[in-house]
């Protein structure tokens, strides 16, 4: 099976694997135990912390271990309502995760705002700067990088404009992390993540909170992570998520100029083939591994991911967590696409391991399909 | 290190150990992704929820996968508050897991009653009888086996009562899976468990709930396990956690005679050789694996947890939860010792491969101790 779909999850790297297994080995204590058992595993955990906020650039409490990104952007969205004035309202990009508008349905539930998006997929910061003259919200959310088309979202610069007017910031960076450096991001007021987006196992992941704040938990009775998030933490899969993390880091660090060939080569490919294809986000940044495209027409939304899913060949219609659902993504509704179109969407995301072979047999398997 | 400190938690199981390896080689897609490698791994956690409910007696579809225990009884407390009517209380055991506990306080502020315990430390199913002539509260929640003294919960006699009153019932099973038989707890609304007591990984957890019934999530944005708990799975760690709890069930169906004639030996000895040394819970039906004593004197209360480590044998003042806090035990409370008794205890927890050497080495430690 050849495998495009990473951005729903990723093959655990061996880094990790070996992580965890090494983990299981050696801190066999649980965390919050008194002797010297619990205190090993306390400190692999404290250790991670630290690794963790090095990489983000923030300090190593101002870390909370859970268990899915979900958990942390919903973990985040009910803090702000626990802890904003009752009048205060949230922006949240319209492009967000499921997890996090659904957590604003929530929480916020007549005081959001969604903020709009150009026809390329990226949050408009403009809209952001001109907005903000005229109210200042209890907080803004927007991700690093859309998991549908993988258009790069302007975070830095939305982060500025949070600071110029003293607006806390959240930034779900579920996508980015492992395909981009992290470098930065440790300068949001929250940032989530999760380990199975990059190659560690899932039943991991993070969410980076203010500094000396403390968080409303959204689980309670335990004193695990400072009252933070009850619960016995996940020694293995934190340790075992910072492996791949690294890993993943290491890589980023030696450029994306490789990964970013293949997947150009393939869309001019793929464009010059089958002319009907549309990729969507041309005019936007980008992750390395992802392209969204409106295939030529779709009798029924799943034809084309079975159609490649009988090639040999994984991809996804769009996020995994909204597959199954009926309704057509939120995703390419914001920029403008109407529901025919929507439901014509397909998503090939690749890895780091992925090699040209395999993005050629995707392209001959999407030409195949579209002949017959 | 000789380990008397399972209930706080368990090193992993060979078996579980593999399941791990084996899950995150075979089932590497999301199960919520429309191809073959997302239906794999969807089928995989069809299948363990069918293991699982097969031993508890129940349906699949009333099992909810979760990361910690902790968070299945924060959703069920959750869920009760959201679903009874507003005037409802829950009555819940005065020796619950704080997670509990605190849940009840988050959630039921004004509408939450303790039910008394014996000096034995089991719940008192009788005031449950004379209370349930007066008032039929939302929900009753007891624990199937406590976690500090070991002291087996009438859970069935409480669970027959409520059904004669139409009550739900909430049984947190985490210290009794694994170690007992699991055949019956299906017959409670409600039952939580988690991997890590029993020999699976850290991070894998459930709630049974009940049949047909739906749950109000904690968790939202996603429509992972019918919605009632958003977040892609932890497919490895569930399958980790199946195959530890099936390693221990059928280990349980031989019997417990051997690790209870362990435990009663050690206990006699121990009274024996140190005449101040006071068990608890002796009239109680108690877990074949613990052991809860107050020790003689303690001038602070990690006095013989730290001598006992230098030793080299590990044991718990209490629930690991708890640890590093400066009150006195909840439990000890509920039983009637005082805050001078309480900072006496010490807990002693065995495994199904503790040895009658390691019984005698954490005896002779503790006679050293004492005398020293």
């Amino acid at each position: 099976m050849i495998y495009f779909d990473h951005n729903a999850t990723t093959p655990v790297l061996p880094e990790a694997r070996e992580a965890w297994l090494d983990a299981v080995d050696r801190f066999v204590g649980n965390p919050s135990s008194p002797h010297r058992l619990g205190s090993r595993a306390d400190k692999a955990l404290t250790d991670a912390r630290e690794q963790l906020a090095a990489l983000l650039g923030c300090h190593a409490l101002d870390i909370v271990w859970t268990a899915t990104a979900t958990e942390s952007n919903n973990l985040a969205i009910a803090h702000l309502a626990n802890s904003l004035p009752p009048e205060e309202e949230i922006w949240i990009s319209a492009i967000e995760h499921p997890c996090v508008i659904e957590s604003a349905r929530r929480w916020f539930p007549e005081r959001h705002r969604l903020i709009p998006v150009t026809a390329g997929g990226a949050v408009e910061a403009d809209w952001v700067n001109e907005e903000l003259k005229k109210l200042r919200p209890g907080a803004i959310v927007v991700m690093a990088a859309n998991n549908e088309t993988g258009v790069l979202q302007p975070w830095r610069e939305i982060l500025g404009l949070c600071r110029a007017h003293g607006v806390p910031f959240f930034c779900d960076a579920a996508q980015w992390l492992g395909k981009l450096p992290s470098v930065g991001l440790g300068d949001c007021d929250f940032v989530s993540g999760c380990a199975h987006k990059f190659g560690g196992p899932k039943g991991a992941a993070f969410l980076k909170v203010p500094e000396r704040g403390r968080l409303h938990p959204l689980l309670v009775g335990g004193r695990q992570e400072e009252g933070r998030r009850a619960g016995t933490e996940n020694v293995a899969g934190v340790l075992s998520m910072m492996a791949a993390l690294q890993a993943r880091e290491d890589r980023a660090a030696s450029g994306i100029a490789e990964p970013m060939r293949l997947r150009a080569d393939f869309e001019t490919r793929l464009t010059n083939e089958l002319a009907q294809v549309q990729v969507l986000g041309t005019g936007s940044e980008r992750l390395w591994n992802t392209v969204s495209v409106l295939m030529p027409e779709a009798d029924c939304r799943q034809r084309w991911v079975v159609k490649l899913d009988k090639a040999g060949v994984a991809v996804s219609t769009g996020s995994a967590c909204a597959s199954g659902k009926e309704e057509p993504s939120h995703v390419l509704a914001a920029m403008g696409f109407n529901e025919a179109e929507a439901s014509r969407a397909l998503r090939f995301s690749s890895g780091w391991e992925t090699r040209e072979e395999e993005w050629n047999a995707l392209l001959r398997t999407l030409v195949e399909a579209v002949k017959v």
